[in-house]
């Protein structure tokens, strides 16, 4: 069975716990202690050498970091990754506009307040909001006339998408600018395989 | 055929320029005036919801964003695209890196150095600095026992980390810190089919 090192606050290994209960993939899960290092110590950097969870380890020992690299990978072969070039370039697509503007923005907003340093770098926390808001009005415009992120049904692009868009008021944003986000965020938590996180952490 | 709205000096547009000259595809490049918001207009909105280039827009006017989306479509069939799912979970883990961890980093100290808002907004410039020698730091250990990021031969993963890595200089980092990356850099200008930018912009 493949390893999924991660941790309970991460969002980016929840995308990968997300897509296994869809999938009904059974996956290891094995906690790294990242507020003790455990993720920057040499063992786990020869794993990734960024020095970050999710990493997912095959069988044969083969590491893969990056949450949606490991999303791509697991969900090779279902329904939620279409095979025709086109169709799968527009999951693609949503699937780095997340990594490039949702993640950065609302992901370091996130943990700023988690940690309360949010008020000892004010501007930092200040411009991730206006770039986060930038990045919330563009989903918002996209899905006030689409269903789901990428094609007309729940794709992997929908599962990432999901995983930061879901935390955005722990993380400061006010989410009443955004109706269409509100609305699909609904749409994906009506999913039958749907899990709030596995491991029972709300935000 | 496909036209590629682009700026010249959009580094996240010089990615499909380079991919480009190593196929030998033919795109019409037309440039879009981002300091007269030309790309937050609603005809291009319509192309983008995220109101940024580039975009490759088909021949049937299918449009798609985000550049890493538009590399990989324009390599399919390549021999810079690997079609084994592992080799290729292995180019995309890089290229998910460079959009979440490298991008954001040195683009925006970039952009905030390029318009002089460096010394406006300080601290989120530093903080940017910090994140970005985090990212380097990793692709400098990665790089120190590997020619190539994400395999053993160029791919489309070197094409995008390097369009943010050859910029980080302009971005105000020290790259004497990152040996391995430096000779990288190197050995992706010496090939046969690079350009520095087809638009002659040196930054």
């Amino acid at each position: 069975m493949p390893i999924l090192y991660d941790n309970p606050v991460s969002r980016n290994g929840y995308k990968a716990r997300l897509l296994a209960s869809h999938l009904g993939l059974s996956l290891q899960v094995v906690s790294k202690d990242l507020r003790a290092g455990e993720s920057r110590q040499a063992d786990f950097l020869a794993k990734n050498a960024a020095g970050k969870v999710p990493v997912l380890e095959l069988e044969d020992g083969t590491c893969l970091p990056e949450s949606n690299a490991i999303v791509l990978f697991l969900a090779e072969g279902s329904a939620l990754l279409p095979v025709d070039t086109l169709e799968r370039a527009q999951v693609l697509r949503w699937m780095f506009f997340e990594q490039s503007q949702l993640l950065p923005n609302i992901g370091l907003a996130r943990m700023l307040k988690l940690t309360g340093r949010d008020a000892q770098r004010p501007d930092v926390y200040a411009q991730r909001i206006e770039a986060g808001q930038d990045a919330l009005a563009a989903l918002d415009r996209h899905l006030a006339g689409n269903d789901w992120a990428a094609l007309g049904r729940f794709t992997v692009a929908d599962i990432v998408l999901y995983a930061y868009a879901s935390v955005a008021e722990v993380a400061g944003f006010d989410m009443a600018a955004y109706p269409a986000v509100v609305a699909w965020r609904r749409r994906v938590e009506a999913l039958p395989a749907h899990i709030a996180s596995d491991w029972g952490f709300a935000a």
